[in-house]
């Protein structure tokens, strides 16, 4: 019951409107400077408080590092499911080093796929920060096993 | 002339088709790790080699660790420009540990926005592992500063 | 359903003997050098290859750290519980990078405390490599709220 | 001289009462993160400011991590010497993000073992924090080596 | 364009006085704390905030990360060009945790080497903090690929 | 006895050709992606294993990384000490991953200081790797106290 763990749901398990719970993490610069050497991204808004103070009032978190930590804060781990992929991604506001980000997902749309053995699940992802501000939202498209017809 | 800098491009000075150069860098099992630490995506497929082996030949990279770096192999530090949001992200291949990925961008849309003062410049990403394969592609969006018009 | 998610269980909510499920994540050595970095502890056996090759087949994972990583894989994120404390915690064999470590609790015993508003809840965490040989097993209490009893 | 050393002692060569010096280090947020990374332990009290601010006045240290820096602190490379357990691991008060953590051991009791060859010496760690408030304490048993009695 | 390149620059290429970019990076405590666990060095004016704190006003950054950063801002991926050495490292004024290091790199010297297929280039790196201050500087020698003659 | 711990080491205190023990770390990829990400110094000889690998038979280890390394194992923690500078500075074969760094130091000069408070003590540190092959060697300057001469 604790910690997290695997599940198998198939694509006839999910329902349209389900949302999941909520879930936080507090970003810090460390997990943002982390991040710039993950993945080279070194612009100033991120790495240099001279240029960023003036700008944003700090440093930004990458919008990848959002969008990594909203998907890592929803994903199920669903044994029958992979990744198909994201549409909508937008990044409606900023976040910044000491921000706490909410996110939770909602099944938006079920659609079945040519090939018959599987169907695509359509969750929305939101990210907000502790104020409430809309900091992230995506849909993200799941391949999922159906269940055998016979 | 050497490593990295910052630009000032306008929309205007994107052309449709134009293609940065290809930049590459190995992802490794403490990449995946790092990044399942900052996101808290533990799914097996990441953490588990007696999981992973058997399913795919070895612990998987995210998906979302992918997307982090080729978008950050491709990124422009253009002074002009913010991210608007991505679309089209898809992941036709999975990637190993070990793996490295080649990518680049390629303009393939330029549109005016109903704010006079920006434009939209949409670009694709491409990233291919060692074997050419390639393993992921999007779209991003670019919102860039038009030149004053007077 | 999916992920992990805080619960809210009190202590006449246990039961002696009930089992939680198993988890596993690989050891690798970035993860000991990582870990070595974290607490200063840089035995030989963890970070000197040629040290560690000859007498013990490769360098060794921390205790700590194995102690450390069985404990995330049996956390119960219970609201009404807090750590009390740890005893016989035993090492009876080796891990050496590469090793997968596989975890579960098991409840051992309830324990009134003097305190009439929490009781004592120990659980037993085995720690198994991935041949099925013990590696750790220590028993870890926890203070946990009972109900009110009006 | 300088820095840390390996060293080699016997069995016999420890006194009861003997107390090292007091080694310190400052804990900050970033320890607390990869820390939770490392070990899939993400409870809200470590990484969710929003969660840990109202009940702890911030984000908590995890246990173990005290746990890991009081043993990194209080380590002898002692090639003669091998951990066989930990008993009595008590968190009597909590340790936030900033915190600096004072650590040292004791020798409390020599113990012989059914193997000839070894003996058991057993060390209270104590770690408290930068106001002298005791933060963690347990006894380390290490088995080592005894001189060859011919 | 954007980003990062690798580039050919023979020898013959450099000038006496040119000067590259400046580039800024902001080094917080987890950078030190990080490097800290790289290089095993614990001086507790790193790690240490209540020896740090009345000697210097908080923990120093490693002279050897500042130097290492320094490097990293002002390298030049010259594909013709390998690393023969520096002299004159000197530490000014320290380095303190959530300081911006400025730095920039001047060619000095350009040198024949006894190997006629190579020459020297004698560049001087500088390190400044937000507030002006020279708090790193160096000569970097690189060998570099002279022009084939013919 | 155990760890580490600092010392008080006037500048009468050292001798011309007293050479501190060897101490080892053993260097991995995830070590030079860490530092490389600490430094943004990404050049391709570093993290791109297609590049690294026809040329050099892998990826190598940054200079800065080998140096700060040799540096962390040499260190002293004197009280007395301050780092004035380096000299001499030189990669003399390159480090792989996976190479395991032996280092030492050793006193080669004292020197008078027009500040009649300090002397200087240059140490000359040398670093092998785990073929005896010398990889790094440098000349380090410290400020010492010196006894108040009274």
């Amino acid at each position: 019951m604790p910690g997290w763990q695997t599940i198998e749901r198939y694509f006839e398990d999910y329902t349209i409107g389900e949302r999941d719970i909520e879930r936080r993490r507090t970003v810090d610069q460390a997990d943002t400077t982390m991040f710039a050497g993950l993945t080279l991204d070194f612009h100033p808004a991120h790495i240099d408080e001279s240029f960023a103070a003036p700008r944003y009032g700090g440093r930004l978190v990458h919008g990848m590092l959002t969008f990594s930590i909203v998907t890592g804060l929803c994903v199920e781990y669903n044994m029958k499911a992979i990744s198909y992929g994201y549409e909508k991604v937008r990044f409606p506001a900023p976040v910044r080093a000491g921000d706490t980000i909410v996110a939770w997902s909602e099944v938006m749309e079920l659609t079945p796929h040519r090939k018959p053995e599987i169907g695509l699940v359509t969750k929305k992802y939101t990210g907000q920060n502790q104020d409430g501000v809309t900091v992230f939202s995506c849909l993200h498209i799941l391949a999922i096993d159906r269940k055998a017809s016979t």
